[in-house]
């Protein structure tokens, strides 16, 4: 058969494929993904699980006019594939190159941009309205992973459509059959549905027909009866339908056929709708489909091996120290416990977990509630460890103020993916974490400059000294200093430390995080270019050392400030506000992330598009003597 | 019979009480809540319906050590009695008395501190988990409302406690059968269950057998069976079984023999349990059954005949100023729509909704979901206007960043309650928005100073050269200037407006927000002491004009800026920064909220409290030209 992908460029272009070769067609779409995946890393399984249901939605629907929103995105390459860009996925997840996400400036048919999860639904309900009251007959389909249902706001979008009766169809992408560890009770519910006897007999027939291949098929013999497929399943019905919906499934969601079949169908059944679809992870590359949790994101890999290629680098990730740590700290205090809404091998939350399961919570994805569980934890005792990605945070910000800071409890919140992450771009960057907390009282709000800094910012906020405390570490890797057998050491709540000091000093740079080694290499040219400085490690934004800044003002009238972060508000704001106050008459100028949404690429180029890199941090240093 | 309350002076008190006792004992304690709240007004609707639940629960359980948590808190002022603050009630939301939600700082009987809705699950999850690792044999009881239910955190929590299996009892007051306007698919169901024949057989029972008194009954005639009670009704059982919890009820939440029964048997049940409960809001109190939505919190009125007390003021409340100014926006453009999150009437929004109620959405108790929803509604060509108070806001805040502000999409939001907020205290004080959004990209911040100007700015937004803006303003009356019957103004976007100078100034006052008038009053002062000032009112905080910082700081070298907001990275931030930069030599002294979470009292108190009213902002005048 011929290479039919290389003639879509368009989901028109799908439209007059027969079923065979929609079939055919989804083959192809997974071996590319396959192959440009393994040099442009990406999320290869969820996309690989849904390669059918793009094909069907893209057969079935007519985008952009009917709107198909992704939840959180990352199983939609097919789609962006099908959708115009099959030349620009090569360069998925470049600077310059097409985001990982749908975006809806990048293509008209991504219909609303996602990338953090449970979104799907509020979005396509409010797609829905706009369109009726517009007068336009389109189509609404929001596709939702059994994962992101476990979010609130997947829950609130979904009674607030049921009680609107609006005319959206939600397919329920459900993948999680293989993964153990319980993450809720619906999730329990849907486990039992798709393990359902009935509905395994079905795919067995689908599997047997479908031959080692997985391709090749008899039609005949999978004429199945609509009523056999569309089990009614209590369970799975009355929840959903006590929500305003009307359930159908489960019914096997890498079946192009029946997708396209059940799609066809659904497409002109009036009201709120959900077809629940069992997918398999990684679903037609071995690997992927063996070890899920590994192929979420596996970065590089060999395609036709599927040997993962391991970056040569001593250094250790600031996951695996946060990981280590805590559980050298909970060995010695049985109040430890730790907390995480899905993030669990991110967080590094896995190490402590195989060490001591008990003792470890993933709660879904659910932030608010990983949040206000550990205030609950905090409140009856416990010293929860409370692990969030900084952009995830975004989405507990009241959960912290209203539950943990104003009843000052003592929870320690570790968020890692603090400041620009590099390929995942604009939804995932944690830039604002610093600016949006220092206003909240009760709170202390911390960023370790390396591993070891982490390791015992740790173990200090741990004492009784420290309050409620935001230690926030950027993605990957530390600087590679000595942390693991080092003994724990005190840091004291609040003290910024010295990190260089010339005698005859005109400026100083002000940095938080691991932003000081750039800093560091940074006054080293300008040393040999003759200009002093003074260098703190501020350590902390909140408390902030004013005895180390009124040093620094005491000293030099010229004040540069580095964070990995949003440049209003955070540690730019915080001296610009206490030396306005106090020292007026010194010029502080700040490096950090403008005010504009950052795109993806990687973590060195995207220092250089906001312009806080080591070269820009010497020029500021420089220039700012002249003024 | 002689008087029960005088001698409960904490829930060991009415331990030994017989049902009859404890049936007079509601009553006297739903006179109490009538007669106190008349003159201290409050939350009475909610907290007459669950007087029999609070009763009940503290007959069976045996707290502090058995935790009680209480979803929003308004519901609990019989727990509060009945807990040792009979006496203290009288100063309820008082400054210097207790606050009108349970708090943990104010009695070890308050589990967990309320206020914002839908947390009590999480929280006691987190109570339960704590105990059971600490080895306390405590039990755990969430009290959780309908209106709460709909929130996405309360899923989480449900979904979470069935996952984990834990010991918790979850009590569903559902007291929104008399509510109309359906919120969603789950209301729906609630409703259907409740209206169900069966239990309106029992519940006819119960009420002749009350009599007219509702207090004097026979026993034996009541004696119900209990498999006749626990009706299972197929709904509501699978919903929350399909999270993993035990469905019991529905029951009269406000038959204490009933309650005390069940609570009996239930507290010995294993496992996550929910117990669904139907209450009258305003129970035994005629006026506010037959009212709910005005005797929800109804402010002063007449115990005796129930007439509410209208304060005589002609200044317009902002809320009506919303109200009024969008209807008359929505006539001229069709693609205006109105949505919040279950605050139509506090908003304003009601009155859009009566002349137009197909573009109007109430969503029930679900901030995040509103945001998303406003997007979708946005990227489908809409102009959604979405009323949020600004505390509550913060649980929007990765919508408004992730669906909003990074899509660049155009949503006008109207954050009523912005600032301090007076009685409702710390939950409720709206002082985190402007600092929080300052940082977010493709958003406008403003605050108008009065009524006009509040029409004025939504006006504004409304046109296409504002991008997605927040317009925040406070709680109450405006300052009483003309506005309903003015032709709409445009506010150019980022323009501050100059209100005063002296041509001898020494100092220049900016403000945002309807401070601008205590200012006024400062400076009037400060001129008769012979003292020059600059008066701006900033009405953005983004964009921040920058023309008019630079014509003051060409003019002064001291700045005051006056928000009604913490004084971290908000206005004060904003002007720091910028003057830190481009003017060093400026000395800025910060007016607005300091560091820490602030208590109940008159806003007119607070502001006092916080050193920010006409006084204050005299003194700082005159002190820091000593500087």
């Amino acid at each position: 058969m011929a290479n039919i992908l290389e003639h879509i460029n368009s989901p028109e272009d799908l439209k007059p494929l027969s079923i065979d070769e929609l079939e055919q067609l989804c083959e192809e779409i997974r071996q590319y993904i396959i192959r440009c995946c393994a040099d442009h890393p990406g999320h290869i399984g969820s996309s690989l699980g849904a390669v059918e249901i793009a094909v069907a939605l893209h057969k079935v629907f007519n985008a952009p006019q009917d709107k198909i929103v992704w939840d959180v995105g990352h199983q939609a390459y097919a789609h962006k594939i099908l959708t115009g860009r099959r030349e620009a996925f090569m360069h998925n997840r470049e600077l310059d190159g097409i985001s990982g996400f749908p975006k809806m400036s990048e293509s008209p048919y991504d219909a609303f941009g996602v990338g953090h999860a449970s979104t799907s639904i509020s979005a396509a309900l409010g797609l829905a309205v706009a369109d009726e009251k517009l007068g336009s007959p389109a189509k609404h389909v929001a596709v939702i992973g059994d994962g992101a249902l476990t979010g609130g706001l997947a829950f609130e979008g979904l009674n607030n459509a049921g009680g609107l009766k609006a005319d959206i169809l939600v397919i329920l992408n459900d993948n999680q059959i293989s993964i153990d560890q319980s993450t809720g009770g619906l999730h329990n519910t849907l486990i039992k549905i798709a393990t359902d006897s009935r509905y395994n007999k079905l795919k067995e027939n689908v599997w047997s027909a479908l031959g080692a291949t997985r391709i090749r098929r008899s039609i005949q013999k999978l004429v199945k009866n609509i009523k056999r497929a569309f089990i009614k399943t209590t369970e799975a019905n009355s929840f959903f339908d006590s929500l305003g919906f009307r359930y159908f499934g489960p019914i096997d969601g890498n079946d192009t056929e029946n997708l396209v079949k059940y799609l066809t169908r659904l497409k002109d059944i009036k009201g709120p709708k959900l077809l629940h679809v069992i997918t398999t992870k990684g679903m037609g590359y071995k690997p992927a489909e063996e070890n899920p949790t590994v192929w979420h994101a596996p970065g590089h890999y060999d395609p036709e091996t599927g040997e993962t290629i391991k970056q040569d680098d001593a250094r250790s990730r600031y996951q695996d120290v946060f990981g280590v740590t805590a559980t050298r700290l909970a060995r010695e205090n049985a109040k430890i416990v730790g907390i995480t809404p899905a993030m669990m091998s991110g967080s590094g939350l896995n190490i402590m977990y195989r060490e001591m399961p008990d003792r470890v919570f993933d709660v879904g994805i659910a932030e608010g509630h990983a949040v206000t569980f550990s205030a609950g934890l905090a409140a009856g005792g416990m010293l929860p460890f409370c692990c969030i990605y900084s952009s995830f945070m975004q989405r507990a910000y009241d959960n912290v103020i209203h539950d943990v800071a104003l009843q000052n409890l003592k929870v320690v919140f570790c968020l890692d993916r603090a400041g620009l992450v590099g390929e995942d771009g604009a939804t995932h960057h944690g830039v604002f974490d610093l600016a949006a907390f220092r206003p909240v009282p009760n709170l202390a709000i911390a960023s370790p400059r390396n591993e070891l800094e982490l390791s015992n910012l740790l173990y200090s906020a741990a004492e009784d000294d420290y309050p409620a405390t935001i230690i926030r570490y950027p993605r990957g890797r530390g600087v590679g200093v000595e942390w693991e057998n080092v003994p724990f050491a005190k840091i004291p709540l609040g003290k910024a430390e010295l990190l260089h000091e010339d005698s005859e000093a005109s400026v100083a740079v002000l940095s938080i995080g691991p932003l000081a080694e750039k800093c560091s290499q940074a006054i080293e040219k300008a040393n040999a270019r003759g200009i002093g400085v003074i260098h703190y490690d501020m350590r902390f934004l909140k408390p902030l050392d004013t005895e180390a800044l009124d040093r620094v003002c005491s000293k030099v009238d010229a004040i540069i400030t580095v964070e990995d972060g949003c440049k209003q508000g955070g540690l730019h704001g915080a001296i610009a506000e206490y030396v306005a106050d106090r020292r007026p008459g010194c010029r502080i100028e700040s490096l950090g992330v403008p005010d504009e949404f950052v795109t993806q690429g990687s973590r060195e180029q995207l220092f250089d598009c906001c312009g806080y890199n080591t070269d820009d941090i010497l020029e500021a240093i420089v220039s700012i003597i002249k003024k």
